[in-house]
């Protein structure tokens, strides 16, 4: 305890039901060699929990919070390890930290749980159609030793591509296959969890685990997911050279567009870790272009001011200001038009306008970064949820993805990770730091 | 909030008084740019607070737990901004991001608060020392434009030197100085704790604020200390080379001494990382060399099954075996006996013992780490907490660290950050994903 | 003397003149500190000559070779150190290196000369045009520290733009500058060129020096450009997340455009390096895209055969191809019709056409490489280039490029080295490598 | 023919026998791809010739070279590649592209001449010798793929260890090897030189081609080996950090050992590189450390003047002022006393002598930089030097290394590669740069 503090008291309310789903009760006693002698203090038991709000405000005594269920080996486990059939998939864009989660998951099943049929499922969703007939990849030690110094999946990956969920969890039966460890983002979950329904309903007897996969960091409930820091690395990288062009130019402009579809997490961290940008926008924080406040106007005043400029921008930002391209892409999601692109010919058209040299160059870094190979902490990170996710399952888990919470990797259940985006608050610290190193004016809207 | 969870409620719990010290009363309002309109937001209040304890067992229901302080802008500062004197100083060893924290300081003062006088000190406390004669730098925006992009500190820094907290309360009047920034560890925070109290004690207008520096994360109550992520992926590096040597050579060993005087997070974060070593040892986990339980014997199997092996072992690790060096550093630590060389030795002569051919390299690349420039993800935490420690001290906040703790950057009072330390717990999840990634025994001790 | 070879003979033929132009005599001892005792060695006089064909065929024997002026420091220089103002400026395009050459020119010139003037020219031949107003930079040690960890030019560079060359020699009197370092490609030496053959006529006393920058390796006479390194190194890194993006899809194909205007080097270098690429398109190697032996044809069976394939386009290579775009930059060069925008839309369109899956993902990498910082390699190669251009312009040689050849510096007359291009010659080892690295076919034309 | 030149005239000397030895005259034609139609210009003849002196002085006329044989693909050679078993084997200490150059013979072998029995040697010469038992591994391109990545040698390697010729030799015989491909240093192509002598004397058709290996770059005949380059790139961060722990310390040293056993191109390459180091001391200019000249003194005036230094020691530098080890290597090579430790000491207590205040950090970096990926210059010179050593077996050539010099591939008698080391000229071009780069004093040596 600390001396000198403000201290609360926590009780807890049980008037709902906890329900992450089990298969059935864990009875076998788990083979990992921590658990002889003192060591069983390795063994986590789902009577452990962690808090979900930490912000406090003592104006609104009392407060609740969740608590969700803490993660790790349990003393029993739910399935026979030689009997255990292992199927992996990854779905979605690339994501740094691919291979590290395929490796960490054959390794953990092969060396702590001895299990020995382990398939990885090629392109997603879509290894599992029979029409596809895309045969899966026996994994073992062996075979992964090496996949983590090696960008993108070696399993393949693709976007969702309307599969019926019985048909998959037919194919799931006919593989045999006892637990299902799905890596991918937003669709990709929900489309886990109505294979778990799919599957409760028939009463098989198969776990689905999910590792939440999200470059743009925009799960909810999931502070920080795995390829996010190895894409704030390359990204950085990109603005350096932003700035070398801008700064080597008379007026020059650096525009570099980062991924984000509703998310600016990977702007906002840039933007601050090169500490040399000047204006960020990002879907969450609206935007002029034209009249006195808006970001044309400040842009100039900054090439005035300074003589170059490093502007980002998140490929999700600012789709107001453009005609939608009302197409869809494979996955079902709505296309977005091309910001970058776009803000590059109105931003040349306006210094044109206003008679003002000027040389914009454009920078798209996007399959640079999905394609690189993760940096160590996004490694250990791979590793650690990848531990996780075999350890649910093989305590019988389903429907739940591993996230890590407040320093802690807990389970929450799919239907709950996809209910709603992580998004930045625009009222909260991380914005406000933003704007701290950019400099850049608050709000770039009309005043009323 | 989540759907079918279990939930806890918070009560305030008022029976301790809280005090982060501070200087006065704020009531000149903020210059911050955001300060208009709708973007108030930004500001926080004290009354805004972080929940410490974040795991709970139902078991043990009620459960208490400490409420911090919330880090950021506050809306009334205590400090006229054209009238500051901001001084920064380096202490200790070297971490990456000191610059950047230099830097960021820098910057925010200049431009965030206008604030114009901003003096760097030389070599630490040394510098506030008369006759050391070390005159202090000038800091503005130009001076600081690119030294995120050097390793080292642009200030220099020195370990603690034996100064009375008199002396350089002294020197810090006759510098005229209204605030002062202390980067350093344990130690060094130590030290600006005394240095807060004489200033309290002479009733001066002095903000103390603490950005703690630990590469070996070893401080309590701080989650991550900045250059952290840096290291491990410098460490990862030299990893990877002892594991090109060992796997090159018949029966070859890696062996790659690391920094962590009492805490193994670099040892364990990097071995799990790398997910290419076999056995890490660190201070908090004792290990025997001899016996049947015993590394040496360990060992030997490993090198015997598999051909080669890589250990990681952290420089505070099995003291207990060697002689004491009875001497202490320049700021009046223990001297540790070197573990890495030790175990080269106790190594070769072992196989030697038995006949065993054997190749080990031994790596130690403390100083590659010490002086390597920021990672972005360090380098983004290195300006998010100048940023928070800025705002601390405008608001006349004294006597505390800047920390990051669940996410949210707090005011951690100094006397607790240094009141014990952060070390790695045997029995939780980190140390448990260490032993599955690695495979090491849980215990090489003697059993019973 | 090798033993058991072949040798041969040289023997000088002076029926041409030498004409590497010479201010007039150097008859002032050289300041240099090695100048002393033993170490006159060091020195270097115009009787040094390096052979530049390298190539024999007994079966042409005798065979004729140029003979080049070696670089270095002569032992009289023509210039009073004192006396001295330098100038540098850099033209043209973005290349890796620019600020270490600029370091280098200006510690070379401060500490060994111990010249004392010395004035970074903004924006290339733009600073030197009275009504742009630039005012130069002050150059010394200070200012240049650590501008090579810095990617871009701390001078700014900009394109031709027009100037007179009176006009240009008449800045560059006013300035009473008395040394030029112009560092640029191809225009920007034929500019000083020009400009040096006004300086002549009008009997001035100022050396014009060039250091040649042309990242496409395109400047004949000339073994390797400085940023030639960094530019395959960055390249690389594009090509291996190409790869990622095409073994991780369905019939994935990773396009990547490189630069080479005229000259396919980068596109080369990096295939081999990569040793992941499949098809190599360059400006010196025409090809088809139709037809049996098409590019198309081909990469359809590279994709049935294998199931990705990654393909790197030179942004020179197929501009037969295409409508010429008619316009020209600021440089007055032909503004080319992007070859990777079109392939990526003709594969594209060919794919559907055939009804076949494909996931084409299209990288283009120049701004990223243009901007990069330096790697070691180029680091040192432009010290070298840097002090051998300060040796010429002390000893009063002008209208020479400071150039390496064989494994030496030399002075190479600027109208040399423009008066044709480096381009990769299709019948040679470099071609033949990369044929043998990717498997593509020799000839993707009609084959009559 | 450039304009305004000295010319000069080659004739060949044929007064002594070239004697490349051939296993019997090329009577198959060969199956490279390109054998068809106009790219038979592929195809290279024994009458193509590279000259190798290229220094010519006009007052030494007429000048005499050695011309050596020009590498590539043969129209017609010797072996049948279906009947070919190849064997590759990597001998002595670490270097970075080992695996490149496995990877580029074997894919260079199995695609472009068919080959399909590819042999890889364990732990060099060793795995050779009968009673090591250790088997050889099956290489094709699949095994291979991704071995680039990884630093090491994936066929392990070792120190001669003493095993006869005609042991070794006889070991191919029975493994059937047609060509063997040897990548090694000094001692190691000693070594094939002899196999090669045997296996002429005892009429075997075996061809023996050398790569040669070496991170110091000290082969005679080679004007760069593979690696070199990735050595560079990883000493000069490490001056970096040394540089770092330097200039952040009152009167900081930093002291980095680098690789260098009788030449100092490591070192110098990185001194000139990093532009941030003040000593260099190298194997091939002798210095003292005592005296008003010493290195002692010289240094005490550097950090008098400028209060921090940087120093490189190559390893082999000043073995004349410490006791010598009277030991040698697994190699038989001579072992050296360690002149890193020994300065550390010498200057440590130099600085106590006088009362100076002094921080000296030692860096010794060399496993860090032998077991590193190679960088991609680095990449593409193994896959060349690679697709050249295979057309020369194939050929029939045996007996030789595969060289690069003045910009061409040559094949290098293995007799002439080991008669002399390559070593720094002092009184050469790169060691004047390091003078001038460095502002060392020339000669610290007494001054008579």
């Amino acid at each position: 305890m600390l001396v000198n503090t403000i201290h609360a008291v926590y009780t807890c309310d049980m008037n709902e039901e906890f329900t992450i789903p089990v298969l059935g009760e864990g009875k076998i006693p788990s083979p990992l060699k921590y658990s002889t002698g003192k060591s069983d203090v390795h063994f986590v038991n789902d009577d452990h929990r962690v808090v979900f709000d930490v912000l406090y405000d003592k104006n609104r005594d009392p407060q609740r919070t969740d608590l969700l269920e803490y993660a790790g080996p349990r003393n029993k486990i739910y399935f026979l390890p030689r009997h255990v059939h292992a199927g992996i998939l990854t779905c979605g864009g690339l994501c740094p930290g691919l291979n590290d989660v395929i490796r960490a998951i054959t390794r953990s099943l092969w060396r702590n749980y001895e299990v020995r049929r382990i398939s990885g499922i090629r392109f997603g969703y879509a290894g599992l159609i029979p029409e596809n007939n895309l045969p899966t990849i026996d994994l073992n030690p062996d075979v992964v030793d090496d996949i983590h110094r090696i960008g993108g999946s070696i399993l393949g990956s693709s976007r969702g591509g309307g599969a019926r969920t019985e048909d998959i969890v037919d194919a799931i039966e006919r593989l045999n296959i006892s637990m299902l460890f799905v890596i991918g983002g937003d669709g990709t979950q929900r489309g886990a969890m109505n294979i778990t329904k799919e599957i409760l309903k028939r009463g098989l007897k198969i776990a689905v685990i999910g590792i939440p996969k999200t470059i743009d960091n925009d799960l909810s409930y999931i502070e920080k997911s795995f390829g996010f820091e190895t894409a704030v690395t390359e990204a950085s990288k990109t603005v350096y050279a932003a700035h070398a062009e801008a700064h080597s130019a008379e007026h020059g402009i650096g525009l570099v567009k980062l991924m984000g579809r509703h998310s600016g997490f990977i702007a906002a961290h840039t933007a601050i870790a090169s500490n040399d940008v000047n204006f960020v926008l990002i879907p969450e924080v609206p935007f002029q272009l034209e009249g006195k406040n808006g970001f044309l106007e400040h842009l100039v005043r900054r090439i005035k001011r300074r003589g170059h400029a490093v502007v980002i921008v998140a490929e999700g930002a600012g789709q107001n200001l453009m005609n939608p391209t009302n197409k869809t892409d494979e996955s079902g999601n709505e296309q977005f038009a091309d910001i970058g692109v776009y803000l590059k010919q109105i931003i040349t058209q306006y210094f044109e306008n206003i008679g003002m040299t000027m040389h914009l160059k454009y920078l798209d870094p996007s399959y640079l970064i999905r394609g690189a190979v993760a940096v160590p902490n996004d490694s250990m990170y791979c590793v650690r949820l990848a531990h996780n996710a075999v350890h649910a399952a093989m305590a019988g888990k389903t429907g739940v993805l591993v996230s890590y919470l407040n320093g802690h990797f807990v389970h929450m259940p799919m239907a709950t990770a996809v209910s709603k985006r992580n998004t930045i608050d625009p009222s909260g610290s991380l914005w406000r730091d933003v704007i701290e190193a950019t400099q850049q004016p608050p709000n770039m809207v009309m005043q009323k």
